[in-house]
């Protein structure tokens, strides 16, 4: 049982760390992948260990992939990579979870326009330009797509993220 | 359904916010109560808010004790409130999860001398010498006492907590 999470220097400490400690503690394997192998530092200064670099993620291996806030996500959103992977899992139908920024992602992989999504309030304008049915709520669910608007809700979303993996395979 | 975090400026981040949010997602009250109402600041700067004065804390209302580590046990231990509070619950058998430097709560109570407990590997001296089992694990349980050494231990750490709510009332 593994799970994927995607990103980079800068990252919303909290919006990584506790969904990771969250997913460890259900028993899941959580790799953290990077544009580089080695670590990334949060915007508060914890740091994580990416154990994979982009180009090593293999999709298939996957239960969800997760997407946490903070500055990471317009670091990666710009590597086509980063938006292969996504559009892949969205492809095979499984949970994508993204918080705060996370969703600036899914929109630049194309992914939650037509849909309803909630993000961190700054970018959701850029959202709802782009065709996204942006919904001010702690927790959204639409098709696979989970997503939250800041560490507050992490509690929401967790319960959310635990619904999806139990229900998929 | 209720729980209970004693914390204080100084506190180590994500030992106080991943369990409240797990906690949370569980359907919990997460009370924080501190010196002083208001807001608490971490190691790294995360606020978070002190909904109770230790003086206006009710023991019997909570099924849970947690102690986040940092500098916050430091700032606690020499408060005869808090050690009472800490009392309260062993005397009702309600379970009491410390991580890193929580157990020097547990130790200024007298509540672990003679059982097994870890810690923040640092403090194992302190605990060995008053007359505590040290054990270098994630986690371990010694009758109500749930304590954890470090951030990386959270997920095994709210396994533990988790559990010992399910058996409690």
């Amino acid at each position: 049982m593994k799970v994927l999470i995607l990103a980079a220097d800068g990252f919303e400490d909290t919006e990584l760390i506790c969904p990771m400690y969250r997913l460890k503690e259900a028993g899941f394997q959580v790799d953290i992948a990077a544009p580089e192998w080695g670590e990334i530092r949060g915007k508060h200064g914890y740091g994580v260990t990416a154990n994979l670099t982009l180009d090593e993620v293999e999709p298939s291996a996957y239960r969800l992939l997760l997407l946490p806030g903070g500055k990471s996500p317009e670091r990666l959103r710009i590597i086509p990579r980063v938006l292969d992977i996504a559009r892949d899992f969205a492809a095979r139908g499984k949970p994508i979870a993204a918080i705060c920024h996370g969703p600036q992602i899914l929109l630049s992989a194309g992914l939650i326009q037509g849909l309803t999504a909630t993000c961190y309030h700054r970018i959701s304008r850029e959202l709802e330009s782009a065709g996204v049915r942006y919904r001010d709520v702690e927790v959204n669910v639409d098709q696979n797509i989970i997503t939250s608007r800041e560490p507050g809700d992490i509690p929401a979303f967790m319960r959310e993220i635990m619904k999806a993996l139990e229900n998929s395979t």
